[in-house]
């Protein structure tokens, strides 16, 4: 991998976390992003990296929200990484990526995440992301302009590539032991390089794809929490939204494969759950059984839905 | 195994369950327990099965605690459960037990686990349990009540029960990626049958041990809840303890081997989550670093201490 692949792949996770977090930062200028330059030697493990962790908690607009930007080097390829590239086991690697949600504080607006990454050995690379929403009080207006985004990130490049990528979002973010999904999908992809079957495409383009879907990202979330966050709540809302949380929470740990890999392999703890949200509810029966009946369809019966109509 | 043995437990496990709702509806008479009986018929799997889930929720007192009572039949014993026991994949089997999570209000009042369970399948049997307590504003008081309860419960047994017990729930209740004990430990065993190494007893002896064990938790956790429960508290230790309280979430979906091994067989998703704090925050940092300062060493540096003294 040259060098300077992987410093354009750099420059442009910057750049997308600086764009990121200025787009929150415009909606509520009273709360700033804080961020939290690490650097960690290889010293006593095979693993260096840094990044910078940019947090807000407390906002009016975000109650909390993380944008995670990696860079992570190593020595050998832990094996867990490696089932689809076996002959990379023991190589050494580089892992590019930036990592965001956000848990605004209006129950109107939803929760996103949107996570790319750039990964490299020798002369073996992938690219993997995507985005997905989590409606707490859904709005079909908002689920349509999302979906748009994402199949018109898809567009320019493989035909296949936004029906792989959305049925591959609507399969990961499920959880079994509700049988629900997480949210209303989005994308997901991994292991997008030349070679994978029917949708590879060459480095820049893939790389190319990274950035539109970072872009559409920022573009789709920043104009839904335009038309959300400030919308009038109640106290029965609030308390619906912090009871859905808790699906949350159980999605990212039971399920999310970056979550528990990053809890078992030492990586810095408060990061990689800047995922939990800030306030969350667990009863036995769910609070509002109104509100059920108009979000769970989403999660239910109705996913999987065209929203492109 | 007799059929009357299985009826000792069951009427066991029943008046277990009695008595902890009482002690603590005793202590808030104004909010009782509610009763979700349920009951599977073996239908279309090979369990069936029957269970008491009692359930409080927004006390004075108990803001959430859970009583399970459950009592599993099977036609085949799956593969997940037999890893000690390979001789009886596929046999039928009958597991009973009783499981509870109390979560108090007040900041000052610990959280407790406590749990013991039978397990049958044809001649074999064994006997499994323990409780531990997580306090979140920590008095040493209760600690060496708490620990000298266990010992006490475990004196008229074998030898070396305490010591196996005590190390067990040590190591078992910790999380990993926090380094952090989940609490400060009690009683875990596992496994317990005549055949045990080192604190093997007859079947009479164990079940006489799961009786002194649940009615040691009930006790010593009843004197402690009736000095902390009414103790004044403030926001700032509210708020601790809503963090803290994420500990414990972080434990129990992403190690505990109960909660993974139910949501992953279809178990029935609320009850087993009732473990679940009724509410919990996260936050990038601790919100106190002078109530870490008081707690953190229990759980670090001080994990493992001999109380008994």
């Amino acid at each position: 991998m040259s060098e300077s692949r992987q410093k354009q792949v750099a420059d442009y996770l910057d750049s997308l976390q600086r764009r990121l977090c200025a787009t929150v930062e415009a909606l509520d200028p009273a709360r700033q992003f804080e961020r939290d330059v690490w650097e960690r030697a290889s010293g006593s493990g095979a693993m260096s990296g840094r990044g910078v962790t940019a947090i807000i908690e407390g906002g009016a607009v975000m109650e909390r929200g993380g944008v995670a930007l990696s860079d992570i080097e190593g020595t050998s390829l832990p094996p867990a990484a490696t089932d689809r590239h076996p002959q990379l086991a023991g190589r050494a690697y580089r892992a590019q990526g930036v990592s965001v949600v956000m848990h605004p504080r209006n129950p109107h607006a939803p929760t996103s995440h949107m996570n790319v990454r750039h990964f490299s050995a020798g002369d073996t690379w992938w690219f993997g992301g995507g985005f997905d929403l989590t409606p707490y009080l859904p709005y079909e207006e908002d689920i349509r302009a999302w979906h748009r985004a994402a199949a018109e990130a898809c567009a320019p490049f493989a035909p296949g590539l936004y029906t792989h990528a959305r049925a591959h979002c609507d399969e990961y973010f499920f959880l079994k032991h509700r049988a629900e999904a997480r949210g209303v999908g989005g994308l997901f992809y991994d292991d997008l390089n030349e070679l994978t079957p029917g949708i590879g495409m060459s480095w820049e383009r893939c790389f190319s794809f990274m950035q539109q879907v970072g872009n559409a990202y920022v573009d789709a979330y920043g104009a839904i929490l335009h038309r959300r966050a400030g919308a009038p709540s109640n106290d029965r809302e609030r308390r619906y939204q912090l009871y859905r949380r808790g699906r949350y929470v159980e999605f990212n740990l039971v399920f999310d494969r970056g979550t528990l890999f990053g809890l078992q392999s030492g990586g810095r703890t408060d990061a990689i759950l800047m995922s939990m949200p800030p306030q969350v509810e667990w009863s036995y029966r769910s609070p509002d059984s109104e509100l059920d009946a108009r979000l769970l369809p989403y999660l239910t019966s109705r996913r999987g839905e065209n929203w492109l109509g």
